[in-house]
């Protein structure tokens, strides 16, 4: 099983890339880390779909068999980044989401939106979703609690079983 | 009053320009165009805060009365260019959506992740907002349909309204 975790937030220091490194390293997947893997912003133009970068990110996401998204609050490097992809790739894929949050309920808001966008990639975006709050993440230690280690585990056995229960019609 | 139109569409050749150029030429407003006002992608380090072109997105964003956000169905440009801005640009400002949309229903997701958005800004999104399928743009002589004229009109006397009442609290 070929899983690829998406890193959608674009600072180089922060929660989101400690938790995606987590869930990367615990589940041993294929990671993409959009604060050290840059795209240029997207304009539509032909060109940009023969640079090296972008080729690899739809490599990346096409072979995958299933996709960790990993977004911050507000992230348009995600977005970005996903710009570049199409249901070429997604199509019926499944696609686990998570939110980094502040501690309020705004993570729940960023997830609707991007299920939202999922929907429109034609990817089977899983109903398990996790909002991931400053308390889950222990930053001096560069993991995640032990709780959300349980709830990353139920949802990363979530989208094994439809990775698992294979894409409709392929 | 001080109307900025930002053009959220990252391509140079297409319908979301043509209407966007329409509106601030007809209402005489400032515009941003995000396919030539090109921002880095934003990462959320201090030294971007410097950057020339960023702080003049910062600076036309606050001295507006009134927004209209043009965005197409799913722009990582504006995403982008929101990354850069906060509450304290958009807050209790009157903001009008518009998206651009290939023909289905997929305009409206656009418009409700981006009013989403804004809430999170703290921006007060006005309750009219308008989808424009292809059929209301009139390509050739690069402008809009004049059904469309008449709903943009309601949209801007709306914003108007909204700026004229004055922004609460200050």
């Amino acid at each position: 099983m070929n899983i690829l975790v998406i890193s959608g937030s674009p600072r180089t220091h922060g929660r989101t890339r400690i938790a995606a490194a987590y869930i990367s390293s615990v589940y041993q997947t294929d990671l993409i880390d959009l604060s050290e893997f840059i795209l240029p912003l997207f304009n539509g133009e032909a060109e940009q779909a023969e640079l090296m970068r972008v080729q690899e990110l739809k490599q990346r996401v096409s072979k995958a068999d299933a996709i960790v998204l990993y977004h911050s609050g507000m992230s348009g490097a995600l977005k970005n980044a996903l710009d570049f992809l199409s249901s070429e790739q997604f199509k019926y894929k499944p696609v686990a989401l998570l939110a980094a949050a502040g501690g309020g309920k705004g993570g729940i808001n960023a997830l609707n939106n991007m299920r939202t966008v999922m929907r429109g990639l034609y990817a089977n975006a899983i109903p398990r979703q996790l909002v991931l709050d400053p308390v889950t993440i222990d930053v001096e230690n560069a993991t995640v609690t032990e709780h959300m280690a349980a709830s990353i585990k139920e949802l990363m056995e979530e989208l094994h079983m439809f990775a698992n229960a294979g894409t409709p019609g392929v």
